[in-house]
């Protein structure tokens, strides 16, 4: 299981690297491989691109961790399996882009297997993806969320709105009251109806990860811009910082596996601004916070 | 003993206020005064000077908050406290200043009751300061340093070592394996000989605070730079979020009690770059991580 799911996710890195190199059309992505060895092994490829045209900064990791204790923070459900050996394998992107009318996008699959002595392993996936908009157009939500129902269309009626809200709960910055984005998609613990099947869904949501954001992207990118709408940006890129530091999962994961700081922290922006007590200048600011950052249907076709 | 110590943390915070303002000789600090209601009531003055010519962001918080529920992060030592009412008081403050060569400081002093039922109240203090350079000054690393040493002098030989030891062991990037800064003193869960020896070493701390910091401001403020050396500190900065949002128990206790959070995260700093494996280019930067980030005894006379 873990070489198919290895070799879907490291085609699935070189298909979105190279992508994003044509869509950048300027810059390129530099590749680490990386390995470590301390009370966990792990490895991996962190493939960087920065200063580009369009990407201020992209990160595509795929790392692989073994070992001999699951941390609490890999599963949301099984609080059962502590003292368990591991492996865990996945890609985790995040996309900052120059143009604050291009938002923001994080995608993320990965796979565990746990065991403990004899028994039989346990096995789940996790993953999903969501757009941070600093400047929202109805119409990019429409098409990133139908992208999204699409891709688990397939798989019930009931996963693209289980999953929706789970991305919506999950991508919440409590201490601001505040969702960090429009969401997407977001599951984990998933191992219903056997392997295969999960493989499929999966392999259907990181497929579709490119037809949600490259649209989005090409349409905004050109959009002209001054010094209002990149403080704008630089702002609201402290959000996303809060949230990865405070609460996100992967990042806590990535942190007590003794993972590879500098790949877990590629997710951070390149360029932030902390301001105290910042005014909202314009319609359009005032407009994200009450219309795109609250969770609302995006599918329906009105 | 609320009103005693509420009354000498209001006029530490005014006193120094007015020499950071002094110091600067262009920005003024504005004044918020909230109160928030929910599970806990809280209130506070924030103090925040931006845009100094010496200070680019100074943020003097004081808040009282009291809960029917004291929060795990409140304490080091007293997991036995869960379920006591409390009350707790502090300031704390953080100088992000705009030369490259001033370092950042901190400084905390707050005061904690817990009760439950007709048991006797529990107090303690905690707090400390310290200091985190870009570019690090062995003079100044003294000075720093036998100013906390000499503030702990009356009380006895070991408090200083105790709690310049604390402060190492408190202010450290585990995920780095890298010190935040050059320490200082670190304290907590302080409630031996009586609460008026106690309180008397709180404000000889809380005294020596602007004796400790402003003598280096002044010796540096001045000293000419360049894009190289505020690109170098834009990215040090970094790190300061980083600890700040991952480990720094005032900030979490404060998210725990539903806190204000523009007053807590005025401690993040005014602009931040996050570099993927960025080089260290000269001697300077190196210094900074082989000699002055590396716990050391910085009071011997040598």
């Amino acid at each position: 299981m873990i070489e198919d799911v290895k070799e879907y996710l490291l085609n699935l890195q070189k298909d979105i690297c190279s992508q994003f190199e044509k869509e950048d059309g300027k810059a390129t992505f530099i590749e680490d491989n990386w390995k470590r060895q301390n009370q966990n092994n792990s490895s991996g490829i962190s493939k960087i691109m920065t200063n580009g045209k369009v990407f201020e900064k992209a990160g595509v990791n795929f790392s692989l961790i073994t070992g001999d204790n699951l941390p609490t923070s890999a599963t949301n459900l099984r609080l059962n399996l502590k003292g368990y050996s591991f492996s865990a394998l996945g890609i985790s992107l995040v996309v900052h882009p120059n143009n604050p009318y291009v938002p923001i996008s994080h995608a993320n699959i990965r796979f565990f297997i746990a065991k403990k002595n004899n028994e039989n392993p346990i096995w789940w996936f996790g993953g999903g993806y969501d757009l941070t908009p600093c400047y929202g157009f109805d119409e990019d939500c429409k098409h990133w969320h139908n992208t999204a129902k699409n891709a688990c269309q397939d798989f019930g009626d009931d996963v693209y709105p289980k999953y929706k809200k789970w991305c919506d709960d999950y991508f919440y910055l409590k201490h601001r009251n505040e969702q960090r984005g429009i969401g997407g998609l977001f599951f984990d613990d998933l191992n219903e109806s056997g392997y295969n099947n999960c493989f499929s869904f999966v392999k259907n949501v990181g497929n579709s990860y490119l037809k949600a954001y490259l649209p989005i992207v090409q349409k905004r990118k050109n959009i002209l811009f001054g010094e209002n709408e990149k403080q704008f940006q630089l702002y609201r890129r402290g959000r996303y910082v809060e949230f990865n530091l405070i609460y996100d999962r992967g990042t806590l994961f990535g942190l007590q596996t003794n993972g590879r700081t500098e790949s877990i922290l590629m997710s951070l922006p390149p360029l932030v601004k902390f301001e105290y007590m910042r005014k909202i200048y314009n319609n359009e600011e005032q407009k994200l916070y009450d219309h795109y950052l609250k969770p609302r249907d995006w599918t329906c076709t009105t």
